[in-house]
C-alpha cells in the first residue's frame, strides 16, 4: 500500500516559483495538490499557522508528512499558497464581472459588492488572512509573497475603477478598496456581526460611487 | 535584595475587570505597570505574541517573573492592556480635538488625519493588533476584549462624524473609517509603502468630506 502514497506525477512547482511575484506557483488542477490546499486551509483555521504541522495536514488526508513536504516545499509555502488559490479564485470572478460590464460606476460598484459577497461567504479567509499577516512578521518571503498578493489585487481592483473613470486616484482608491475589504473582514471577524460590516462596506460603495460619477477635478 | 521586587502596593487591577467593557483594568499610572506594559509590546513586537513569555517581559526590567504575573494575570490580559493603553491614547487625542473644534466636515477630516499621523508614528502598533487579532482566534476572552475597544473606538470616531452632521449614516461610516485605518495599517505593514497607504486615506478622506458636506438625502 505504500506505493500509492507516492507522488505519480512530479511536483508542481514551476520555474516561476522564486521570482517573487505572485505566481502560481503550485498546479491547483492536481488533485492531490488541491486536496492538501483544502486540508491546510482547514487546519490552519482550526489551529492557526503556527500550532499546525505538515504532519497533521497530511493526516487529514491519509497522507505522511513526506508527501505533503514534496509538494510544499514548507508550511510557509502552503499558506502562501493556499491564500493565493483563495485570492485568484476572488480575482478571476471581478475579472470576469468587469469584462462582462459596461464601464459604468454603478457596474464598478456592483462588482465590487459581489466581491464583498464571496469573501464572506468564505469564513475561514479572514482568519487565514490574519494567520499570514502574524505569520509574515517573522518571515521576510511569506511576507513579499504576500505584498505580492496584494499587488495583484489591487491591478484588478484598479482596472474594474479606473474602466469607469481614468481618475488620477484610480491607483489610490484601488488601495483603498483593497484595505476597507481587509479591514471590514477584521470587524466583522472580532465582533461577528456581519450586518454593521455590510453596512459599513454599502456606505463605502456609495462615496465610491459619487466619486466615480463626479468629474474629474483634478485634485 | 529580593525584597524591592516584591511589589509595594496592590495589584492594579480594578473590580470591573471583569465586566467586559474595555474598562481600564490596570493602573497606567503606576510606573511599574506603565514599564512592564512597554517591555511587552517591545518582547511582543520584537518575537510575536506566542513566542514571547512573561519570563522575558520581566528579564528586560529585572523582575522575575512571579512580579509580572502579580500585576496581569495573563499574557492575554497583558496584550489586551497593550492594545488598550495604545488605541486610548489615540482616542482621547481624538476627543480633544473634536472638543476644542467647530464640528464642521472640515474639522472633523482633520481631526481624522491628525489620527493618521498619530497611528503611523508607532511602528509597533499594527503589528501588536495583528499579534492580538491571531491570538484572538484563539482566546475567547481576549477576542470579545479587542471587540469592546473596537466598539470604544467607533464610539468615539461616531462623535468626531456626527458632529458635522447627524447623518443616519455616522454608525456605518464610523466602522467605516476604523476598516480603513486598520486596512491601510495593514497594506502599509505588508509592502513598506508609507505613502501609498497616506495616498489612499487621503483619498478617502476626501470622499469623507464630500459625504459630510452633502445634505443628507435619506438613503
Amino acid at each position: 500500500m505504500m506505493t500509492t502514497e507516492q507522488p505519480a506525477v512530479p511536483p508542481a512547482r514551476k520555474p516561476n516559483e522564486e521570482n517573487g511575484a505572485a505566481a502560481r506557483s503550485a498546479d491547483w488542477e492536481n488533485p492531490r495538490v488541491a486536496s492538501i490546499l483544502s486540508a491546510a486551509a482547514k487546519c490552519f483555521a482550526r489551529k492557526g499557522f503556527t500550532a499546525t504541522t505538515l504532519a497533521e495536514i497530511g493526516k487529514e488526508l491519509g497522507l505522511r508528512k513526506s508527501i505533503v513536504h514534496y509538494y510544499f516545499a514548507s508550511k510557509a509555502a502552503l499558506i502562501h499558497e493556499v491564500q493565493s488559490f483563495t485570492y485568484h479564485r476572488y480575482l478571476d470572478r471581478l475579472k470576469e464581472a468587469i469584462r462582462n460590464g459596461d464601464g459604468s460606476p454603478q457596474q464598478a460598484t456592483d462588482a465590487l459588492r459581489a466581491l464583498w459577497d464571496a469573501i464572506q461567504s468564505n469564513k475561514t479567509g479572514t482568519g487565514l488572512n490574519i494567520e499570514v499577516w502574524s505569520a509574515a512578521r517573522r518571515d521576510a518571503e511569506l511576507k513579499r509573497r504576500a505584498a505580492g498578493l496584494q499587488r495583484d489585487a489591487r491591478q484588478v481592483v484598479r482596472d474594474a475603477v479606473a474602466g469607469s473613470t481614468k481618475s488620477p486616484r484610480s491607483e489610490a482608491l484601488a488601495t483603498l478598496v483593497l484595505a476597507v475589504l481587509n479591514g471590514l473582514s477584521v470587524t466583522e471577524y472580532l465582533e461577528g456581526d456581519e450586518l454593521k460590516a455590510k453596512e459599513a462596506y454599502e456606505a463605502f460603495l456609495g462615496l465610491l460611487q459619487t466619486a466615480l460619477e463626479a468629474p474629474t477635478n483634478g485634485s
